[in-house]
C-alpha cells in the first residue's frame, strides 16, 4: 500500500461508510461510458465543501490524484482514473441551494443530476437549457466540467452561456468564488468561463449559479425526407441563418437510415437519403406561424422526400422515434464502436459528410452520421469490430483523417463530448503545441502539485 | 531618456510616420473617457499581426510596458499609460477578413470600430449585438478586452456569448488561435472567454471570430411613467421573468427626471418619480402581439401615470429623447462628476435605489440612477464639484458604501464599464485578496515580464 494512514486519515473526515476502498466498489466508480476502465484507491463521498477542502489538504500531503466524479457518463474517459487516486463522487452533494425565478438564477450543487434540477424547476415554469441525452445520470457538476450541450444548444447555447458563477477549490485547497448573481459583470478574470470546459483540471466545483429560462408555452415537432444529403444541408444552413431558430434540428443521413427503414412504424421512405428532426418552442400565440414559417423551409418548394408535423407531444416523440432508436441499435449492432462529435461551420456540412462517405467506402468501413445539424456537431459512428484488428487499425487512420478534414473545414474535433483520455493524442492538431503548453502553465497555477485529474495531461 | 534606441527600433518595425514621439501626440494617446491622463514614451500604429509579434520582442528587451488602445472610450483609465510606455494604436488594423452570414460569423480585425462593423453587415441583414454607447468611435478590440455591453444586452447578451475565437499574441510574443468557427468547440481551456474582459493585461488580440445575428424585422418603443420607483422596479421583474424579453430595458429615476421635466417636448408627467423605456425586436408577423403582451405589463393594471408606444423610428426618436439627453445634460452640471455602473439581481434594484436614495440625503450630494435595469445594470452618477473637498470626500465615502450595499445584495461593482485603474482599489471587496492572486499568477503564464498594461496591477 503505497499511501499507508490515507484510508483513515479520508475515513476521518467523511466517515468511515463514505470512504470506499473494497475492490467492487473501486470498479464501479472507475469507468464511465467511454469503455475505458481502470482502478483508484479510494472513493470518498463527502457531504460538505469543507470536507472537499480537508480531502484536498490530505491529497497534496499524500501527493496522490484527485478525480473528481458525477455521473460517470462521459464518453471521452475523463474521469477514468488510470494514475489511481481518490475519487471524489459528488453524489452526497446534491442540494438546491435556492432558485430565484424572479431574478433568473438557480444555486445549486455539483452533485445534482441534470433531470432532478429541471424537475425541481418547472414548479416555477423555468428550465436549465442544456439537455445532454445523459440527463437522468448525469450531474450538473459533470455538465459545467465539460461544457455540456443537446439538442436545444442549437436554439439556447451551451452550457457555458447558461451560468452565472461558480464557487470552486483549486489544487491546493483555495476556496475561490467566481461571477456573481447577475447577468453582467466584469471584475477580474473570467474564471467561471475557465472553469467551465476544464475537464477537472483546474477546480473541483462546489456551487454554481446557473441562469435559468422561462419553459416555452409549446414545442411543436417536424420531420422531413430528402433524396439526397445536399439538398438536406442546403436547408439546414437555410434554417440557420434566418431569425426564427428551432429550440432542436437534428439530421440522420444515408446510413442511420438504412439501419432503420425496416422498422415499418417509422415510415421512412425507401428512398430517402436524409432526414432531419425540428422542434420549434415558442409562445402559444407565435408557435401555428412560428412552426409555419420553418415548415415552409423544410418543404423547400416541393423538393422534400415527405414531411409531417405534431403539434401534441403523443405525435411529437412518434416523428422523434428513429432518432430515439439509433443509438441503442448502434450500440447493439458495434458495442465498440468509435463515437466521435465533429463539428464544423454548418454550411461545410454537405463536404464533411460526402468526405466521410467516401472514407467509408475506401476502408469497408460501416459509417454511420447523426447529430446536432444546428450546430453542425455530427456524431461519427464508426461501427468496428472490436476482434477485427484490420478494422481497427483502418478506424484509426480514418478518424485521423476526418479531423485533418474538419480543421481544414475550420471546425473542430469536439463539439461536445470533450477530449478526456480518449482524445488526448489528437488535441495538438486542433490547438497546437505553443497553447498546450500555455494550457498546462494554466493548470500549474490552479493546481501546483499537478493532483486534479493529471492523468489527462500525461501525454503532453 | 531610458530607452535609448527604442524608437529608431520600433521606426524600424512599424515606418516613421507610424512611430510618434511628439508629445502633442503622446498627450492625445494618453488619455480616455474616464477624465484621466498620462503620456506614454512612443506611440506605434502597426498594420500587421507580424509587426505587433516584433513590437512586443522589442518591448521584452526593453522591459517597457505595451498599453493596447482602441477608441480611447474606456470609462475607467484601463488604457492610461501611468507607468509609461509603448502605446499600440489599432487604428490601422481595422479589416474585416471574411462575413459569411450562413455560417454566421466575421472575422474581423481589432481596430474597426463597432459601428463600421455594423454597416459592414447590413447588406447581409445581420448585426452583432454588443452596442455600447461608444459605438461610433470604439473598436471591437476594446469591446472585446473590456467586455462591453449596452441596451441590447438584456435580450441577447453581453460581448463574451457573441464571440466564436480569437487570435491574440502573449507578453511574451506567442502567437496563439483560440476557439472555431463554430457555434459550439471543447477543445483545451477557454483561452476565448478568458481574454475578453482581461483589459488588454493578457495579451494583444489581433483577431476575433464574431457571432452574428440576423437583424429583426421590426422595433417598437415605449415609454411608461410611474409614480414611485417600486411600482418601476415590480414591473421590471415581471418583464425579466417572461419569455418575450425586451431589445433594450432602461431606467430613468426621479432625480434624472427633475432635470429632464422643465423640457415641454419630453412630455414628463409632474408627478412621475421613474421611467422605463423599452425596445421590442421582433419579426414582422410578431412585433404587434409582443408589443402587446409588454405594452399590458407596463400599463400594469392602470398603475402607469401614463404610456406611449412608438411602431416607426421617428416616434421611437422621441420616445428615447430623455434618456439620449441625460448623460450631456449630467456631463454640463457636473463635469467630473462620478460615473458608476453597479449591478445587483433585478429583484434588489429598489432595495438598492433606495439605499442610494438616503445615502444623497443624508451627505447632500445629487446622486442620478439610470441606465440598463433589465440587467439590474446602473449606472450611478454623483454630481460632485471637483473643486469642493468636502463633496469630494464625502462622494468617496457615498462610493464604498454603495459598492459594499451591492455586494450584500449579490451584485457586482462592475456590470459593464470595468476595472481599470479608477476601480482597483475596490476589486478587492468583491473578489478578495485570494482571487486577485490568482488572476496575478494567470497574468504572469501570459505575460511573464509582466508588461501587458501593467500599471492596472500595479496597485495589488
Amino acid at each position: 500500500m503505497p499511501y499507508e494512514g490515507l484510508i483513515a486519515e479520508l475515513s476521518n473526515i467523511v466517515g468511515h461508510d463514505n470512504c470506499l476502498s473494497d475492490p467492487a466498489d473501486l470498479i464501479i466508480y472507475g469507468y464511465d461510458n467511454s469503455t475505458m476502465a481502470a482502478v483508484a484507491d479510494v472513493v470518498v463521498l463527502p457531504n460538505s465543501t469543507t470536507q472537499i477542502i480537508d480531502i484536498v489538504t490530505i491529497a497534496n500531503k499524500y501527493k496522490i490524484p484527485i478525480i473528481t466524479k458525477g455521473g460517470s457518463t462521459n464518453t471521452c474517459g475523463a474521469t477514468v482514473p488510470t494514475l489511481g487516486g481518490i475519487i471524489i463522487a459528488t453524489q452526497k452533494l446534491n442540494k438546491i441551494i435556492r432558485i430565484a425565478p424572479n431574478d433568473r438564477y438557480a444555486i445549486v450543487q455539483p452533485g445534482i443530476t441534470n433531470s432532478n434540477l429541471q424537475t425541481a424547476l418547472k414548479p416555477f415554469n423555468m428550465f436549465w437549457p442544456p439537455d445532454p441525452g445523459s440527463a437522468k445520470t448525469c450531474t450538473i457538476g459533470g455538465n459545467l466540467a465539460c461544457n455540456a450541450a443537446g439538442p436545444s444548444s442549437v436554439k439556447y447555447g451551451v452550457t457555458r452561456e447558461h451560468v452565472l458563477g461558480l464557487e470552486f477549490i483549486t489544487g491546493d485547497g483555495q476556496l475561490i468564488k467566481a461571477g456573481s448573481c447577475t447577468t453582467k459583470s466584469v471584475v477580474g478574470y473570467d474564471l467561471t468561463r475557465l472553469l467551465i470546459g476544464s475537464e477537472g483540471t483546474l477546480g473541483i466545483i462546489t456551487e454554481a449559479i446557473l441562469k435559468i429560462h422561462p419553459i416555452p408555452e409549446a414545442t411543436y415537432s417536424i420531420k422531413a425526407n430528402y433524396k439526397c444529403i445536399n439538398i438536406a444541408t442546403e436547408v439546414i444552413t437555410r434554417l440557420m441563418s434566418q431569425d426564427t431558430i428551432p429550440s432542436a434540428l437534428e439530421l440522420m443521413d444515408a446510413q442511420s437510415l438504412n439501419l432503420m427503414k425496416k422498422n415499418p412504424n417509422l415510415h421512412i421512405p425507401s428512398t430517402s437519403q436524409a432526414l432531419l428532426l425540428i422542434n420549434i418552442s415558442s409562445s402559444a400565440e407565435h408557435i401555428d406561424s412560428d412552426a409555419n414559417k420553418i415548415y415552409q423551409i423544410l418543404y423547400n418548394n416541393g423538393n422534400c422526400l415527405d414531411i409531417c408535423m405534431a403539434t401534441n407531444s403523443y405525435d411529437s416523440d412518434k416523428i422523434w422515434q428513429a432518432r430515439k432508436l439509433l443509438s441503442p441499435k448502434l450500440k447493439y449492432i458495434a458495442p465498440n464502436k468509435i463515437n466521435e462529435d465533429v463539428v464544423v461551420p454548418v454550411s461545410k456540412l454537405p463536404c464533411l459528410i460526402r468526405f466521410i462517405e467516401k472514407l467509408s467506402v475506401k476502408y469497408n468501413l460501416p459509417i454511420v452520421n447523426f447529430g446536432h445539424a444546428g450546430n453542425g456537431n455530427i456524431h461519427v459512428n464508426i461501427l468496428i469490430n472490436n476482434k477485427d484488428l484490420k478494422q481497427k487499425q483502418d478506424s484509426k487512420i480514418c478518424l485521423q483523417q476526418i479531423f485533418t478534414k474538419v480543421l481544414e473545414l475550420n471546425g473542430s474535433i469536439s463539439g461536445e463530448h470533450g477530449i478526456g483520455l480518449v482524445k488526448s493524442n489528437y488535441i495538438k492538431h486542433e490547438i497546437g503545441i505553443k497553447t498546450i503548453n500555455l494550457n498546462k502553465h494554466i493548470k500549474s497555477v490552479f493546481d501546483p502539485n499537478n493532483l486534479l485529474n493529471p492523468q489527462l495531461f500525461a501525454n503532453f
